[in-house]
């Protein structure tokens, strides 16, 4: 490793846990230097960063909690994340200099990429690279895996989608549309309404938070009740749902981004519709399902050339937007996907 | 239908519709007359009550809600409900006199049954007849599909009941012994959590009213966490079973008895661990099961003849007793299956 190959490294640290609603101030952009040789000895692969993606889960890892599905993240180190990247040096067998890969990787324009972390090869460039980070990443096969392996849908049926211009909710109610089910997805804004219905095709979409009674509004759109609700915000929506519910509905329970910033979660009081309602409500988590990633490819690469799936971005230029980027899922800022751009190629 | 076949019929009437906790005043014992003839041009049978059965779900029936899953109460009839009987008259091709019977019937000494009620012939009487008023009845299968259907049990994997020495409870509790499973039972007196210890053969069972915290008390009985919890009671218990859930748990939701007599069901907080534990919660009605009743005598005959399952009931000895008897039940104050001896032959 010459010292000549240092170079400098721009990076979003993160400063401490936090409780309550997340702050720009929790992050801040440094620059330190990085040597684009993977060490000898070592299995990494050094990549140069080209997007990053923001995801709901992120704010798990701004707390101190050991033993969870995500490890904290670390104070005074780079936020970690899933992101698109270049590799610049590779000292693992899989990867090779040039080789563009999708994965965890560190909110920084350079990172070292130890084997343990799962770094997948991009194969189709045909596409926006910055789709994987979304749609041909982590968040297309949370809503495939959520809808086909946990959803059991069938032709016809009546999906109910929660946080639906984000990136997983869109390409669900994609799928449910394909698929042939009634369609109807909830955000918080009217231009996300929009987009449900003018531009990701769903039957029906309604603004949640210009709803008094959430009840009365998913009962007059779905009259005859819910057979699937793709649970993404928990709370007091998921109590509404429950009571609309259809005799053997089905709750796929992705995330409750409502409750992630609260001190104590809401409760949930309609609980006993599940029995009444013979309702199966069953979470999910990505990561168990990776393995049927070329299958996932198989079915939605076609859906995307032919324009059958679309795909809403909202793309934050620079490393330096990212905490504020970052920070605006939690109210719901973004229309569509939360990216950011660190480098074009 | 001659005048003089008409006798006196000892009845418990259903007062009116109840908010809160119900009390004996909600219902009261009077006399009638029938006539022990079936009418002409109905396929109906007359039966001799022996064995009622006092069961938590009937507290639904108290409310004056139209389309739940199990039909109101009518004020000023008599309360309905699963009994052991006697066919005195029929008109049903599948039943004659002489014939015993489970099924929904009326609380009253002799009933007519009309054939759109589910009635099933007992065929198997080298068992006591009160057996079929739960464990070879609608408790036994609510136990046999909840478990065997539900929850996926394998041998070796941690069982946590609540309301464990109830009809049901008592018999889930000795099918996951028998399958090799690691079993804890929770009850609300000292002499039911002996009865789980001694009696079904439970490996552990605890007093949940003698525990200050729920979720550390779980934690002491499974080090290692809960893969199967048959939820009876809901509330605080289901809150305190999600933190102590393992990866991949199942959560059968067959009751939830602490709730049923509130004006407004407490919030469960901690329904977020569904996702980090990819926890399936369904619930379940043994309505939809019944088709399986001739597999589940299968199993359960030889056991009981063999006595490698035991049952408790709690009787109760005359109808003047059926409504402190059924109200008991959501105090805790019977011990093992509620029964009403209205006859014994």
């Amino acid at each position: 490793m010459a010292d000549g190959e240092a170079v400098s490294n721009k990076q979003v640290i993160f400063r401490d846990y936090v409780s309550g609603f997340p702050k720009e101030s929790d992050m801040y952009v440094t620059t330190s230097t990085i040597s684009l040789k993977v060490p000898e000895g070592s299995e990494a692969v050094l990549v140069k960063n080209l997007y990053l993606s923001c995801d709901p889960y992120m704010r798990s890892r701004m707390r101190n909690i050991q033993g969870s599905y995500v490890e904290p993240f670390k104070p005074g180190s780079p936020i970690t994340g899933y992101g698109v990247a270049k590799v610049l040096d590779s000292r693992h067998p899989d990867f090779r200099t040039g080789d563009l890969v999708w994965g965890i990787t560190g909110w920084e324009e350079y990172s070292l990429i130890t084997t343990d972390e799962r770094l997948f090869k991009i194969q189709h460039t045909d596409v926006p690279l910055s789709y994987y980070t979304g749609i041909l990443g982590m968040a297309g096969m949370t809503a495939y895996s959520g809808f086909y392996e946990i959803c059991s849908p069938k032709k016809g049926e009546y999906v109910f989608i929660s946080a639906a211009s984000g990136a997983v909710g869109q390409l669900v109610g994609q799928f449910a549309k394909l698929l042939g089910c009634y369609v109807v997805g909830s955000a918080g804004t009217k231009e996300k309404v929009d987009l449900l219905k003018n531009k990701f095709g769903f039957d029906e979409a309604f603004n949640y938070k210009e709803e008094q009674d959430l009840e009365a509004c998913l009962k007059r759109y779905f009259p005859e009740g819910i057979d699937i609700y793709f649970e993404n915000v928990g709370g007091k929506m998921l109590d509404a749902v429950l009571v609309n519910m259809r005799l053997h509905g089905r709750i796929a329970v992705c995330g409750m981004i409502s409750q992630y910033n609260l001190e104590e979660p809401e409760g949930v009081r309609n609980l006993f519709t599940i029995v009444t309602k013979r309702i199966r409500m069953e979470g999910f988590l990505v990561f168990d399902y990776y393995h049927l990633y070329p299958k996932f490819l198989d079915l939605i690469m076609p859906y995307i050339r032919e324009g059958k799936i679309v795909y809403v971005e909202d793309i934050a230029e620079g490393l330096e937007s990212a905490p504020t980027a970052l920070i605006g899922l939690y109210s719901g800022r973004n229309v569509g996907k939360q990216v950011v751009v660190v480098a074009r190629e």
